[in-house]
């Protein structure tokens, strides 16, 4: 049997040795927190290599996901199909072993880590939709939701601001089945940490309320041992285990310093650490002996057949339930989901309202179909108006709600929104004012890479909040969202289009969706039934001309009304204008280029794209001899009728556009 | 003479006059708040209502700056030149009093608030520069700089993850000077915060190292009193006062509830609280004995004549100190500067060099003959490499360097400098990768919003980082950046441009710069004398064809070698070909029409932009008929080489898309 050292070996040889190969990565964190994962995932962490979807297994989360070569071993040497050929192509194209770990890659990885602190947040996604799961559906008896959620944090990560936010949010929530452990090695990239971050971490976590084991010394197996013991014991908060540790550990001389973080340690270092570890294998050599004391595929069986049965005898005494949980673990919408015929009532109802309001009648309609909608607002619910009739608040003493009172932590919020998507069995919403998607941009982005479905609610989109004025009128954030990867953008013009928003929102599964709505009443379009087909095409012509337009105006949102009323007087001079709405330019360019030749005829050079928001954008659609009707300098604090004529979103200022954008053609 | 109370009601009456009269605001805060600021306002802060630009006066900075009718009734009530017309005009167009104090709008306001937690961020980069300032000009017998900042906080602001950065580089640095309110209500906007919020704030605090005064009555002008004095008495920790508060005090039926937090109290309630209050004075009207009470004009200007008396001594003592000290308060650059002549230094070195190495080499060459340049960067010193040659890590023990190690703090960084530049004497630079300027970006925004020099160092600016992959890859960032109103952006192609940038951001004092930086080295340009000065036009023809160009190349950074390496093949295959290098995009908007046209010819539609960011972005230069040569997907983990090509940034590619641009154009 070799001993817990050497297997923890393992990984700082794999970790030295894949990081040397590539001359590209992190040794000091897998080297330094080597003995710790061997501890837990040796002794405690449920899993199955071979089957990395088992939902109840364990979560683990490399918060500090530049040490990415620690998971990457873990997975190689408990079984997982990550062979070694992967861990020799670390950091190269389409290998699996990204530089950090990258979800979908490589199988075992729970989540996408690198941004710092982000990964902890994950985590308290994760507990926090184990926990609200399990409230929901396990029965005296039969517990068939019920795993512990593990997390790596770095100095790094307990720096960042969003630790605070969800540290706290967890304590408040006292996630009881989230264990960290805090690899406080007191080297960060500058150096040694004292000189930027002397906090008293085991103090402040307290005051989240959290368990905290301290000073753990993190090389000591059975120190470590000790302190999860201890925060098992501890089910009504979460635990932060602090282990003392040194960075790059068995690395002679560069261990402890800052050298050994982000850099290969070089042919000689990697042989004195063979050495110092007493490690005489070769590169990427594994003794048998060692592989079979990582092994965990049978134990991973077992414990999966195990559960399997379990939750056999749930389905038999609640086999609706447990239908139920099956396919919402899917992932798959609710056969007789009404939000397509959602759309189609609301063009029957015609109501002039807000879109925020109009999206709290889509909540109060899809709600009670959708137990999987978690809710949120980051204590905006009265602005945002996500909170509808059926939203019920989760706390440790209402675990099984569908509702977050996220507190002011709008990056917290859509990090944690992430880990309940990660999780699985949800699907998160959360809300802010569209300015405060700023303070959460990199989560929103993450649930991008993930290809995680995130539906994001901001509200309070443009000029039009009004009063509250310039730090909370967004000017260039559409143009943000619109511009990340695999992001779905929506601003409706009216109670219709959010409803279509709503519905595409929620038939998204591979990623997330921003769904902008305005503060202000907005008022309802009369549509055809292709028209209201179209909607989903993300743009149509939501009034044409007879025949061939000579100008078209494009707008989105609030400035659908504009350029409707624009029209008609242009319609009233004899212009012949066609108005295309353009809810999502993502779904709309999606679409073939017969739709989009079909909408916006390449012959129709004559353009205005009329939007409260930055004007570059819009050159996309209008080219350099279109015109744009947008903004590009900040808002103003004042009334949102005035702010629309200061800024020049009038009807006759865009009559005024128009008339000269034709008069230069005809010249 | 008034008593306290009556004082303190005259701030309440006017909060909730105006918010009422506007019909829109927060009077909660302010009515919740008013004793503090009494006692804080009358008693200790030293300021002087005529002259808001006092140099020494003390700093108050309203972090939860939703209450801002506080501070104009403060700045009112006290001698400022806001008159009670703009108090009735509360929230209007072109006020003063905008619904969030606006930096340059009313005398007095210290800071923009209203994105919670920034404030306090503020606070601490005022109480810093103030104590570095400091230490590098006082001398003994002669404080010539010496205030302090005093912060007002709301749970908003203690929720946000930046309270957690700042708060605790504000413990490590030991600000002695920096006292804080803590507005503890117990309410947000969704409700009573003991469902989201339950910290145990004081021990959170004590964990940063901060000096921490408990359960203060926030009524109680006495215990106010007595935990300034406490307070004012630690000078080697910055100190958080906890005042338990009533939100709306006053308001009989809506005190203490979220009611009064946002909305205005309603006619009959604003009534009620006059009666309440014992005020039985007409809306807006304070009693003439209440207004004595309050000014401060004949205190602060007394104040200021004793400092002008100091100052005038410490100039005849050390008169090369005073004069500099007076050069950088007003913000001058030194007149001697070789930023100018840096660019053509860099010119005919020729180096082929990383452009974020070529910013080091700048730093080294400015640093010396710019005292006031504070710098650093979120824990990524060695990769930014900002840290040049002179910097001095600030520390409690040497409060006099210039460069703070900020830890893995970015959205503190990015507000702390905010409040640098506010408090004058320096000229912040901040760093770390150009994606985590996500982390930062609402901070961004509000030095551009509040026209502050704040200089951005954004290095690692493409998938040409390589390895770290797709997390840590920038995409949409440049677009983010560029369409910010009021923040330049440079993406400097080689050491020349990148010392051409810094010489723009180093003059630019009305607003912040974002210097985009490369990881990988960049080749050499050659340039006339008339380039050369054409570069701080923001673009340029790099290369020129004979004749008119059939086809012209734009693009920026990392990509100009490629841009010029295609122009070659395609010249060599006789097109002729143009190179515009265009390293600020709103440098080069700036220029007036004839240049704009000059280098891009509106009759030469043929354009491709090669960029490895967003396409969508160059839409606004090539037009429908251009053609982009971008990314809109994520990047991958590998050598930076390897991404190039698998991203088709070669210059076969290049050379491809140029010759089937121009076969489409002769069809």
């Amino acid at each position: 049997m070799p001993s817990r050292f050497e297997l923890a070996n393992a990984i700082r040889a794999l970790s030295m040795d894949a990081v040397q190969k590539a001359n590209s990565g992190h040794p000091g964190a897998p080297m330094g927190m080597a003995d710790i994962a061997e501890v837990l995932w040796n002794d405690y962490l449920v899993h199955n290599p071979a089957d990395p979807q088992w939902p109840n297994r364990d979560r683990f989360v490399l918060s500090n996901g530049h040490g990415s070569m620690l998971l990457y071993s873990l997975l190689h040497l408990t079984g997982y199909e990550l062979g070694l050929e992967e861990l020799q192509n670390f950091r190269q194209l389409h290998a699996k072993t990204a530089g950090h770990p990258e979800y979908g890659y490589a199988p075992g990885i729970e989540t996408t880590t690198g941004p710092l602190g982000q990964g902890l947040a994950n985590a308290v996604g994760m507990a926090l939709a184990e926990r609200t799961l399990a409230a929901q559906f396990n029965r005296p008896g039969h517990s068939v939701v019920d795993h512990h959620t593990w997390c790596f944090v770095g100095d790094g990560c307990l720096m960042e601001g969003i630790s605070h936010e969800v540290a706290s949010l967890a304590g408040t929530q006292g996630l009881g089945k989230l264990i960290t452990f805090y690899d406080d090695n007191g080297i960060s990239i500058d150096g040694e940490v004292e000189g930027w971050f002397t906090d008293d971490t085991a103090k402040r976590f307290e005051a989240y309320g959290w368990h905290v084991v301290p000073n753990v010394d993190g090389h000591k197996p059975e120190e470590i041992k000790a302190a999860i013991e201890l925060a098992r014991s501890h089910d009504d908060k979460p635990s932060l285990i602090i282990c003392k540790t040194i960075i790059g550990f068995g690395a002679p001389n560069k261990q402890g310093k800052e050298e050994c973080h982000g850099a290969a340690l070089g042919d000689e270092e990697v042989a004195a650490a063979r050495q110092q570890l007493d490690w005489p294998h070769a590169p990427f050599h594994v003794p048998e002996e060692i592989y079979q004391g990582w092994d965990a595929t049978e134990r991973g069986q077992s414990r999966q057949a195990d559960w399997d049965e379990r939750f056999a005898r749930y389905a038999e005494a609640f086999p609706e339930e447990a239908r139920e949980l099956q396919r919402r673990l899917k992932g798959e919408l609710p056969a007789a989901l009404t939000s397509e015929a959602m759309v189609e009532e609301a063009q029957a109802k015609g109501e002039s309202v807000a879109s925020r309001k109009a999206s709290l009648a889509c909540l109060n309609e899809l709600g009670p179909q959708l137990p999987e909608l978690l809710g949120g607002s980051a204590d905006l619910a009265p602005s945002n108006l996500t909170f509808w009739k059926g939203a019920q608040a989760i706390s440790p003493a209402e675990p099984g709600g569908n509702y977050l009172h996220y507190g002011v932590r709008e990056f917290g919020m859509a990090a944690i929104m992430n880990g309940i998507a990660l999780h699985g069995g949800f699907v998160p919403y959360g809300a802010t004012f569209l300015i405060f998607s700023e303070y959460m941009r990199n989560a929103v982005r993450m649930a991008a890479l993930m290809n995680q479905q995130a539906i994001h609610v901001f509200t309070h989109d443009s000029i039009g909040l009004g009063e509250d004025g310039p730090t909370h009128q967004p000017i260039e954030q559409l143009t943000a969202l619109r511009s990340t990867p695999n992001l779905a953008t929506w601003r409706p013009c009216d109670a219709v289009e959010t409803a279509a928003a709503w519905n595409a929102a929620l038939k998204r599964r591979s990623g997330p969706t921003a769904l902008i709505f305005s503060r202000q009443g907005l008022p309802h379009q009369a549509r055809s039934k292709q028209q209201l087909a179209d909607i989903q095409r993300g743009g149509y012509i939501l009034k044409d001309s007879e025949g061939t337009p000579e100008l078209i105006l494009i707008a989105t949102g609030s400035e659908i009304g504009l350029a409707m009323d624009a029209a008609a007087r242009l319609e009233a001079e004899g212009r012949a204008v066609r108005v295309v709405s353009m809810p999502s330019t993502d779904a709309f360019d999606r679409q073939d280029a017969a739709y989009r030749q079909q909408v916006l005829p390449a012959e129709v050079g004559n353009r205005i794209a009329v939007e409260a928001g930055h004007r570059d954008f819009w050159y996309k659609y209008v080219g350099l001899e279109g015109r744009i009707l947008g903004m590009d300098t900040f808002g103003e604090s004042a009334p949102a009728g005035d702010l629309f004529k200061h800024f020049g979103f009038t009807v006759d200022n865009l009559v005024n556009e128009a008339e000269q954008l034709l008069d230069d053609a005809e010249d």
